[in-house]
């Protein structure tokens, strides 16, 4: 089923709040084959968002709004709903009734601003907000195309839309076909090059499945799409032409599923009762943070040390003066002995180190901006190289922690 | 002048990427008084982009494209405009040339795939990029509306939108008015208070004055736009009532100038001669990451440790035994013990310590998740104060690295 989606909000347009609603959207929907055919971003206003819900429902049967429903002057979308679907705009004592329920629950008391929140359309079927004030509201044009109008806060928005909506809207479009998806992330490999060597394969996919890449930098991820009336057969399939593109991957292939480098590592680490620890010059505890981003990596991760100064290196990491005089912080000893000072200091098992110049400052002859010195340790060994890596300070950072990350996966896959 | 934006690519459409570019060049553009009318993310599909490049370019004068521009067979939107603004698709020598140049800069060879990435419509003037292979291109209708297609990569959208996309739609779309900007960042006041104690003199703004809020978590910018014909006049004018809004802004007021507050943190810190370091639990080597984001950042960063497990705690920063025993690791004893610590580990001057859980696993009985203890440490003194952070584990972990750097600010200020 095709989807148009309408960000409402004058915050959106000059950049203040980005939306994250749209693909959340997307990524509920897609399990279901439903699909977002547009996103249009329009301001609080009248006209723009009249012209807009006026062109979506043309264009597809299915059109979800958010954003545009808080009790503020700025927010005038019931009020242009009103006008398409008819009706008017009326208090609803249920509505009341659960806003009341909402604010007493957050401790606060009801005023006339959050009140105004149970006038709705009477043209359209409420669904109640059990998280937030703003009611959501269910139209049906007489050619059966839907708009359901969700308030703009992320959390309500997906808290809602899971739980109230698709089901409802699944109920509303019944479909006959299973889907399924297999995403297999790959490394050390170009877009390019890769869409070469899988061509072949590609051009000879089964009509019900699909190859999407979806590149990163440092990684590309590669996603099977399949969608069939059989559930069983379409599985099966599936799983087999996963197969098939994870041996065409062979030595490119980091992981299978829709995870983030950091996130194999750890899964990788935890499996094998490895503990892991950072030892980060250029890239200044960007890799710590990237590893601990993830949802219990307590697991194994221990810590790190972000040694900026030399004097640090030698302090915490025991790097030695005489690399660091002869030859420079930014170079394969010193990275060296940064991972095995690291996995002593910090008692893990495997060591990740940087040292680089990410600029726009401390570019030396022989090392330009973006050259990046990286080290992994382990208990079987220390490898290490030197990378150069385009871009600015922010890029090269990014690069260097991902491409960090994948050399400690690397090591892992060559020692299993 | 409005403009509409189009953002193309499947993969946000399926939620796999979320659009940043469109908020990116509306931040971009409002210093010069140009607006973003709407934003419309569409597939890479030839009949969606051709029915959005026409009835953007019907209603706004500028219309600008991101992303669909890649070498891999998903992108046509070279052929769609093409279509729309006539010509035809030839290699451009001159475009191919710098291809390779990118290219080989990063240290790879040029194959088929990207070499395509040369081939242009006759009809367009390329704008080379200088960051990434895929040209920016520029289309003019035979009404005077301009089509500017970029890539989709956010940083080379970024860099070259601000360094030549921008200046040449000023100089095709000029104005006789001079704008100017100051920006002030405020701490520990909420946008509806602030908005409260400033309304009268807010009102009192004369007509080529305009104060806008740019609420960001745990900061509120505020903005002065002006715009006048007179430079001169203007200039004076926007800073008197800068001084005036700092009078107002009073002990809120954190710095002048569009900066970050870890900017502002190490501008304060070189001025004074300080270095600065940090430990870190929760925040996991995020604001090490955030403090050496910035350029020149070594001028005061020396390093820091994430002490993940109590077991580094102990090693590197001398944390003791006993008050991780009396108080778990999330208490303000610990972080004090951390930030302490550092200081001596690191030889800093000022160390910023957090501990607390970001969740969502490790809430404990009178510690739910959300509960960061953060410490600063100084040659004066020793703060630190219990905090309760909403949202999920990446929002509690950005608040507790911006409260963290505010408050070494405030230790700043406090002693000065």
């Amino acid at each position: 089923m095709k989807t148009t989606i309408i960000v409402i909000g004058d915050e959106l347009l000059i950049g203040q709040v980005t939306d994250t609603n749209s693909g959340m959207i997307a990524r509920l929907m897609a399990p279901h084959g439903w699909e977002v055919e547009q996103v249009m971003t329009v301001a609080d206003d009248r006209e723009a968002i009249r012209e807009a819900v006026g062109r979506a429902l043309d264009s597809t049967p299915v059109v979800l709004t958010t954003g545009g429903l808080g009790p503020t002057k700025d927010d005038i979308t019931k009020a242009v709903l009103t006008d398409i679907f008819g009706g008017e705009l009326r208090e609803d004592p249920d509505v009341l009734a659960n806003v009341r329920e909402v604010v007493e629950r957050r401790g606060l008391k009801l005023n006339d601003l959050t009140a105004a929140q149970a006038i709705v359309p009477t043209s359209c079927r409420v669904i109640q907000n059990r998280v937030g004030t703003a009611p959501l509201m269910w139209f049906e044009r007489t050619d059966g195309h839907i708009l359901v109008a969700m308030p703009g806060v992320p959390f309500e928005t997906r808290e809602m839309f899971s739980s109230a909506v698709m089901p409802m809207l699944l109920q509303r479009f019944p479909s006959p076909d299973h889907i399924e998806h297999r995403t297999l992330v790959l490394a050390d490999i170009s877009e390019s090059a890769l869409a070469t060597r899988l061509a072949p394969w590609e051009s000879a996919l089964p009509p019900y499945a699909h190859l999407a890449y979806l590149p990163k930098p440092g990684v590309v991820r590669l996603r099977i799409d399949g969608r069939h009336t059989d559930a069983g057969f379409l599985k099966k399939e599936i799983d087999r032409l996963a197969d098939e593109l994870a041996l065409l991957a062979a030595g490119n292939l980091m992981c299978r599923g829709d995870i983030t480098p950091a996130r194999c590592l750890l899964d990788m680490l935890v499996e094998r009762h490895l503990t892991v620890g950072t030892a980060e010059s250029c890239t200044g505890g960007n890799i710590a943070h990237t590893i601990t981003a993830e949802p219990g990596s307590s697991a194994a991760m221990l810590g790190g040390v972000v040694s900026y100064s030399n004097d640090v290196k030698r302090r915490l990491l025991e790097v030695s003066e005489a690399s660091l005089e002869a030859h420079g912080a930014v170079s394969i000893p010193v990275v060296k002995e940064m991972a095995s000072g690291a996995r002593k200091a910090l008692g893990c098992d495997i060591a990740l180190a940087t040292s680089g110049i990410a600029g726009p400052g401390g570019a030396v002859p022989g090392k330009p901006v973006g050259t990046v010195c990286i080290a992994v340790a382990t208990p079987w060994g220390l490898w290490a190289d030197t990378f150069h890596f385009p871009g600015n300070r922010e890029r090269v950072i990014d690069r260097a922690t991902t491409t960090a990350i994948i050399r400690a996966i690397r090591e892992l896959q060559s020692h299993p």
